[in-house]
């Protein structure tokens, strides 16, 4: 049976760290959960960076089926933590079972793409340029490229996701796929659930043979986060998490002697255009269905849709009318943490009480702590532009519904928003022309488009992008989700001439695809 | 004929910019030349980056054959120009007709290389998942994925390269086969040469029918580039220069209200291990393609060999007489600039009159204006690592030769030693295992890594790489030069459950290279 133990784990063991820190806490309840989590000091950090660091070359240089069966190891190990994982992960978030054990599939499930992918060997971006030994005026050296993994990588997991974003969450699949060592940085909301699946990693890196630097799990306050991404042998971040806290760990890693990248998927309120005919023909389908997506697990979604636009007229006065009725039937449910739970309050506060913002529904009270009724506000598009803070984040079920005199002021809008991770179009067939005007607007903007869908739900697959300009994420040019998330991790690195037995193996053979002169073999 | 007025290049036109600025110095003589180059002011770089955004769209979505045959139309404009671009080159920055003849082929080799990437189409880095609909408990939508380009993008060419670096160079190259609009800011060492190439590039702009606004180039003054990389329509950078600039480009881009990626190539001294076995083998043949690589065409390359390790012993003192021998025979030549010849003579005066290090050979003194006989120095291990400043880029024909007590203390010293461009093993047979050693320690520090050859002449192919960790580069993840540099002004989009008739042409058909399912087609 798992235990908890609130030690930090590094090297493949625990250790009682520096001070005694946080206790979780059940949102619904507001009990505090056993143990005591303990938080890594200064030490902790560098021991961890070290052996990071030493675990690096022979981690990248492993085989890539055990890299591979290491990444499955990892699920096993998860897959057996069985209801224990559940239980604690229930206890602590406030999510239900049944979306926790969806959750719990989706991480196993991305960690076994994720060792197809390090099998298939795309990610290595093999190039081969054979040498031109008689071109004029110079002959043309062998050249060989690869991609090989950037480093020990910081890993700040999301309190909305225990499973799929945290311990061994998109992040560290990923960067482990890459070759890079891991070290997390705990979530506080969920210490134990993260303990469980720091606990099944370790045993994975155990069966793998893998040098235990490959992973550790510290738990800490900012300080800990800090000592970590400025530790020197820390080579990137990834982070899920608010623009506040994705801007300080941009802040303290472009100040570093050496800087680094880190990848933070920060804020989005994922924009929805429901054009004409679709908001006159499905009128009464789009308000419940988006009723029920920005209501969904207490919208506590980075793909929550936050904002509509809608042209007036009476089919949307017939849509805010089933929105309204819509959400009625929904109850508040206990949010991740008192924390986001105050500071839903304090975000739907500031809209109910804006001269420029009407309360168009709230759905119902609830019996659980840290829990507020969803709201959906309504305004125009001229006063959403006049204040920028209209157009922020509120983390929860929380949306603002904008009405738009024409299609072109909503186009207008469109190309005012700020960065997104998404943009969903609600159109039918008579819409295809104005969604033609938009899709170059939103392709600027976004990461991921949508039509007749809503955005929560982000695939795990080859061709998802969980992405988007600043400041949805700190780089618009890799996502955090699917298998193209490995390229955050990666470096090219190109050898000249070099003898044969000194090139590594995957450049040697010819197993794996290529790129030879520019054509594609393999 | 071609002319040079000296305007600013902006909408396919030349206006007059703000006030009259500077005129380029022939550096071999110290002479003015005409005439006068206007400076852009915030209106002009305000009006490009305008053109510029508008353009985007358009641009990007241009046909890949016409994009290619744009590509191919700078090449034919700019070999249209035949002796007068050449003739004005060598006036601007002193390098023989030789170099620059074979640098312009360079750089319309380049551009034809990317005409063929553009078509191959393996940069759209196209993915396909196909819906499941009966999937439980959610059914995978349709998703596909292309890159598009990032928008805008400032290019800040180097002075070393009037052609492959500069105003149709390596990074315009590859911006305008991402479908990203350029705008260069114009270098003050070769302004002239800049706008011969500037019209050349305005030419096929028109010819391909494509807007005007995907090019300007704009001469200016330091708040010129400030300006241009402030705009919000800029939305990534291009430079090739100086640490001290780079890092200033960095920091503004940085302080954005949106935050934009500066690709800087900076500094790099490329280091060469000499390994024992070469050393003895090879003594004389090794110091004089040294000295043959560290002097050639002034020693202003990025990645001119300014740092060689070896073992100390009767073979490395043998070795350092054959140095002593060649660099004697060697000319000092004129140097690109008057400020770079400043900066070269500080460099290698601090050197020379540093307590810890030794003058091992100078050659000689040359005709020319702004010429400084080359100049390599000697020190050992302990006292290059006792002081950083030893390890800092001395632009020229400068080199440092580091005596190490054993190889451990090489490798030690491999260690320590900053990101870096290139590192340059020496060795024979016998000298492999300690090689091996020596690789994943380089991998980790450098972008190229090559065996028995020298590190100048980066060749512009698939598998090369000019990059580095910091702070040879900004961001170790990209190259400068060859094919994969196009993927720093790339950006994933997805779409989800789109329309047939919404979906981008590229992911409509499946003409071109993409992985559906994960498994590569096409």
């Amino acid at each position: 049976m798992a235990m908890i133990t609130g030690e930090v784990l590094i090297g493949g063991g625990a250790s009682s760290g520096g001070a005694p820190g946080i206790r979780a806490t059940n949102p619904k309840t507001g009990a505090l959960l056993e143990p005591i989590f303990t938080f890594a000091d200064e030490a902790d950090v560098d021991r961890a960076a070290r052996l990071a660091w030493d675990a690096f070359d022979s981690f990248r240089d492993s085989d890539l089926e055990i890299r591979a069966r290491f990444l499955e190891g990892v699920a096993a190990a998860i897959e057996g933590l069985g209801e224990t994982l559940i239980d604690r992960a229930e206890a602590e978030t406030g999510l239900s079972r049944r979306r926790l054990t969806i959750e719990r599939n989706r991480t196993t499930n991305q960690l076994r793409l994720f060792a197809e992918v390090v099998r298939a060997g795309e990610w290595l971006d093999l190039r081969i340029d054979p040498p031109l030994p008689d071109r004029a005026p110079f002959p043309r050296p062998d050249l060989r490229l690869r991609q090989i993994g950037v480093g020990p990588v910081a890993v700040f997991g999301a309190s909305n996701f225990p499973l799929a974003f945290s311990v061994a969450g998109g992040d560290t699949a990923a960067a482990f796929a890459a070759g890079c060592p891991v070290i997390v940085k705990g979530h506080p909301a969920h210490p134990g659930t993260g303990e469980l699946v720091g606990h099944a990693i370790q045993a994975a890196v155990a069966d793998a043979g893998l040098p235990a630097g490959v992973f550790a799990l510290l738990n800490g306050a900012v300080d800990t986060g800090t000592a970590l991404v400025r530790h020197p042998m820390i080579k990137s971040v990834g982070f899920t998490g608010s623009r506040g806290a994705g801007l300080a760990l941009m802040a303290i890693a472009a100040a570093r002697p050496e800087p680094i990248p880190v990848h933070a998927e920060m804020s989005s309120i994922n924009p929805v255009f429901i054009l004409p005919v679709a908001l006159r023909e499905r009128t009464e389908q789009i308000a419940r269905s988006f009723v029920d997506s920005m209501a969904l697990d207490g919208g506590q979604y980075c793909t929550n849709p936050g904002l509509v636009y809608a042209v007036a007229g009476p089919d949307l006065e017939a849509f805010l009318s089933h929105v309204e009725a819509a959400l009625a039937l929904k109850h508040a449910e206990a949010m991740l943490t008192p924390g986001i739970h105050q500071a839903f309050d304090r975000g739907v506060g500031a809209l109910a009480s804006h001269p420029d913002v009407q309360i168009l529904a709230r759905g119902l009270d609830g019996d659980d702590a840290n829990a507020t009724a969803p709201a959906i506000f309504l305004t125009d598009a001229a006063r959403f532009e006049a204040d920028e803070a209209l157009g922020h984040e509120v983390f929860g079920a929380s949306s603002l519904i904008v009405r738009c005199e024409t299609i072109d002021a909503m186009l207008e809008a469109a190309e005012r928003m700020e960065g997104q991770l998404t943009a969903t179009l609600q159109l039918d067939a008579g819409d295809i022309a104005e969604a033609r005007r938009l899709l170059p607007v939103l392709e600027r903007r976004v990461g991921r488009i949508l039509a007749n869908g809503w955005p929560t739900g982000v695939e795990v697959s080859h061709a998802m992008v969980h992405g988007g300009p600043y400041p949805a994420t700190a780089d618009s040019r890799f996502t955090s989700v699917g298998t193209l998330s490995i390229r955050r991790f990666l470096r090219p690195v190109s050898y000249q001439n070099l003898p044969q037995e000194l090139l590594p193996a995957v450049l040697r053979d010819d197993a794996l695809p290529r790129l030879v002169d520019g054509v594609r073999q393999g």
